[in-house]
C-alpha cells in the first residue's frame, strides 16, 4: 500500500480533547474517527488492528471448542423482564421503541438472550455442555463517555456462554475458558493477570478479570510478581490439568482494590515480591450456576428429571484491547509505538527519501515492496515528498514492527532496516525478510 | 464437528410461519432463530455460510482497491439535517433518544457519515480517489418485517462509497463496482444480471441492481437471454477495459417491471432470446455526483479552486445473500439443498450407519474423519442413531455439497461416495479427498 493512496489522515499534534495516551494516538494517527459522544468510526488503520484482535480471539475460542454464533444488537425488553434485569439496569441501557411502539434495547450483554436461544433449542442433558460465543457490537449509554474507545458507547465484544448439567462440569468450562484467555492475551504479546474479582451486575459467586499493567490503568492492583512466572504452556484440555493451572494462579496473591486487604497482602506476599501498580481490565468471565436458567426456565431433562442449567459467561474487550494494547506499548515521552507483531496493521513499512525531480528511491522502494509481497508480507510504503525526519516520526508514531530505510548510499548487500526500540542494522534483502518472517511466526 | 456436539437444532417440519423456501429451510436446519419481529440470531450452521459470503464480498472489493473502515451502528441526527434526509426517511428509520435526550437513530445506510469522515480528513485532490467500504449491521423498521432474513429489519451489509475529483473519475470508479460485483457472485455460484434501475432514496442518475434469477423473487425481470453469455473474465481494471464491459452488458435489454416497455422489449430483443421471469437483487450501485458533498460541504482543493467531490454508493446485501442462494438452489420439491462450495458451511459429511451396541461405523467415519481433517477440510459427521434414511434426509436438508455414507457392505477402495445432486460413486478415499479438493480450487 502506497502512503499517498491509503485512508490514514495524519494529525500534526496531540488533539487537546485526549487525556490518555491511547487515545491521542488513536486519533493522531488516524485510526479511528469520533462520530458522535463516545461513538466512534473506525478507519482503515485502526481497523486492521481490531480485525487482527478479533481474529485471535476467535481461534482461541474454536480452539478450546466454543462454537460461533451471532445475536442481533436490537432486542427485546420481554426477557429482561423475566430474568429481572429490565428495571434493574438503569440508564446505561439504551432503550427503543419502535414504530409499533414496542419496547426495545440495543443489548449491553446477552445472557437473557442466549438463554433464550439454549431453551428452545436444548432439551437433553445428552447435548451438553454447550459452549457458545459470538463477536457483536454492544452499547452502554455512559453518563460521561472518555478515553476514546477505553471508556466509550458503541463497543465490540466476545462473549461466549457456558451451558452445564452440574457445578462440576461448569466448572471444567469455566477453566477452559481461563486458559483459553491466557492464550489469547499471550498471543498480542499482553501480560494478563488473572485477578479473583467482584461479579457487579452479571451476579454469581465466581469470577476472574484478567488484567494488563499499564501506568494509566483505571484499575489499582496488588499481586505477588511470582504470578507472571506460572507457565499455562503445558496445559491440557482436560480437568486435571486445568484444575491444577487455576491452583498454579490462586497460589498468588492478586486483586484489585475493591478486594484489597493490607493485612492479607503483607502476610501473604514477601516484601520482594510485592507489587503495586495499575492495570486495565481486557478480560472478565463468570460462574452463576442457575441465576438465568430458574427465571427463564431453561432445563433439560436428566434421566426423567428436569435440571436447570448451570451458566458462565466470558467476556473479551476486542476494541478496548487496541486501546490497551497501546496503553502498554506505547513510549509516549518520545513519541515512538510498536504495535506487537500479531497485531500490526503492516508487516514491514518502507521509507525512502524522496528529492524532488528524482524518483531512484522510490523505485527502488518499489522493487523491495514487491519482492516482500511475493513472500505474503503486508508493507506500507511512504511515497510522499516530506523530508526524512518527518517521515521517521510519522513511522514511529504508526507504530510498524519493521522500517526499512532507504537513502543516498543504497546499497543492496547493507539495507538499512531497523526494528523499532532496537539498533539500527546493515543487511540485505534477504536477511530481512528472514527476519521479519520469524517474528510473524512466533 | 461430530453432530451430537454441533449446535444445529432441526425441526422436524417446515414451520408454518415461513412462506418462502429460504426461510423454511434456514429455520428448519437451525441455521437461524427469531429473536423478535424481524430480527434473527445467526446459529452456528448459518452463521458459517454468512461468514464465508462476508469475506469472499470482502476480498473481491479489496481486489479493486476499496479500502476497509468501520462505521458505528448508531449515528447523531445532525449529518442526516444536514443532507436534508432526517425528515424523508420516514418511519423506517430508528430514532432514539439518549440518556441526554439527544436524537440519535439505527443507520439504515451511510452517505451521510461517510461524507463527514472525508470532509474532515481529505483536503487536496491529490488524495483522490478514495473507494472506502465498510461490512456493518444495518436497521430499517419494516411495517411488515417478512420472508425470514430476505426482509427483516437488522441485517447485514456492505457498503461502499467512491470520492472522484470529476464525473469522467467517478465513472471509473462505478465501473470498478461493476466488474467486482460480477466478479463476487460468480465466485457464490451466482448468475447475476446487472440491470439499469431507478435510483429511488439514494438519488441519482445512474444505477445498476444485480439480479439472480429466482420464481421465487419478489422482481419481474425481462431481460435478452444472451446477456448470460457476456464474458467478464478478461477485464482488466483500466478504464477501456471496464467501459467496454458495460456497452457489452447494455447491449441487450434487461430491466425490472420499474422500467419494462413492452415495444422496446420485443422491438430490442428477438423473440427465441426473450426471457421474462422473477429474480432477487443482490446489490445494487448507485452513481449520484455532488447529492450530498454539496449539502455538506465536502470539497477538495483542485489547484486553488474548491471542487464538491463527486461519489457514488454500492451495496451488497450480505446476510440477504444467504437466503438467496437458497431461494436459487433448493430444491423445495424434494427437500434437498446444495450450498455452492465456496460457501458451504461444511465442506464434506460422514453418514455412518449406526446400530445399538454396535460402534464400528462410527470408529470407520473417525478414522475418515481425522485423514479429512489433515487435508484441511472441514467435516460434519453425523454420530446419532437415528436411522439411515432419516440422516439422509437431514443432509439432503442441510446442503453440504459431498456426503460420505458408510454402511453395512464398507469397501475401503469403494467408499460409497455422493456429490449431491448426482449418481453414487463408489471409490476409494484418495479419490474422494481430489474431487472435493477440485471443487473447492474452483
Amino acid at each position: 500500500m502506497y502512503f499517498s493512496k491509503s485512508f490514514i489522515p495524519i494529525l500534526k499534534n496531540n488533539p487537546t480533547e485526549a487525556k490518555i495516551k491511547s487515545h491521542q494516538l488513536m486519533l493522531r494517527t488516524g485510526m479511528i474517527k469520533q462520530s458522535s459522544t463516545g461513538i466512534y468510526s473506525w478507519l482503515p488503520l485502526g481497523f486492521k488492528v481490531m480485525k487482527k484482535i478479533e481474529q485471535i480471539v476467535r481461534e482461541e475460542q474454536n480452539r478450546v471448542g466454543v462454537q460461533e454464533i451471532l445475536m442481533p444488537t436490537i432486542q427485546s425488553s420481554e426477557i429482561w423482564k423475566e430474568s429481572g434485569r429490565y428495571d434493574d439496569y438503569g440508564e446505561e441501557m439504551l432503550r427503543i421503541k419502535d414504530r409499533q411502539n414496542r419496547e426495545m434495547l440495543y443489548g449491553p450483554t446477552n445472557e437473557e438472550l442466549v438463554t433464550e436461544i439454549f431453551r428452545s433449542s436444548v432439551k437433553s442433558y445428552k447435548s451438553l455442555p454447550q459452549l457458545l460465543y459470538h463477536i457483536q457490537w454492544k452499547f452502554r449509554d455512559e453518563l460521561r463517555p472518555r478515553f476514546g474507545i477505553m471508556r466509550c458507547r458503541e463497543f465490540y465484544m466476545k462473549d461466549a456462554y457456558s451451558f452445564d448439567i452440574s457445578d462440576e462440569e461448569a466448572l471444567y468450562s469455566y477453566n477452559k475458558f481461563f486458559l483459553s484467555y491466557l492464550n489469547t492475551f499471550k498471543r498480542m504479546d499482553l501480560s494478563a493477570i488473572p485477578m479473583a474479582a467482584d461479579t457487579g451486575p452479571i451476579g454469581g459467586n465466581l469470577s476472574h478479570e484478567f488484567i494488563i499493567l499499564a501506568d494509566t490503568g483505571e484499575s489499582k492492583i496488588f499481586t505477588d510478581k511470582r504470578i507472571f512466572e506460572v507457565d499455562s504452556s503445558k496445559t491440557t484440555i482436560d480437568k486435571n490439568s486445568l484444575t491444577k493451572l487455576r491452583e498454579n494462579f490462586e497460589n498468588y496473591y492478586s486483586v484489585t482494590d475493591e478486594k484489597f486487604n493490607k493485612n492479607e497482602f503483607e502476610r501473604n506476599v514477601p516484601e520482594e515480591y510485592r507489587l503495586k501498580t495499575k492495570g486495565i481490565e481486557v478480560g472478565h468471565i463468570f460462574y452463576f450456576g442457575d441465576k438465568y436458567s430458574k427465571p427463564m426456565n431453561a432445563s433439560v431433562d436428566y434421566n426423567g428429571k428436569k435440571e436447570f442449567v448451570k451458566m458462565g459467561s466470558y467476556g473479551v474487550g476486542v476494541s478496548r484491547l487496541v486501546g490497551a494494547i497501546i496503553e502498554a506499548k506505547y513510549d509516549d515521552k518520545n513519541e515512538i509505538m510498536k504495535w506487537p507483531m500479531s497485531v500490526s496493521p503492516y508487516d514491514c513499512c518502507i521509507i525512502p527519501i524522496i528529492n524532488k525531480n528524482d524518483n531512484s528511491n522510490l523505485e527502488k522502494a518499489t522493487n523491495i515492496l514487491n519482492i516482500l509481497k511475493k513472500h505474503n508480507l503486508d508493507v506500507l510504503i511512504d511515497d510522499t515528498d516530506e523530508n526524512i525526519s518527518s517521515k521517521i516520526k510519522k513511522f514511529n508514531l504508526l507504530g510498524i514492527p519493521f522500517q526499512i530505510i532507504i537513502g543516498k548510499n543504497f546499497n543492496e548487500q547493507k539495507i538499512e532496516f531497523k526494528e523499532v526500540f532496537k539498533d539500527t542494522l546493515f543487511i540485505s534483502l534477504d536477511e530481512i525478510i528472514k527476519t521479519i518472517k520469524n517474528k510473524k511466526s512466533n
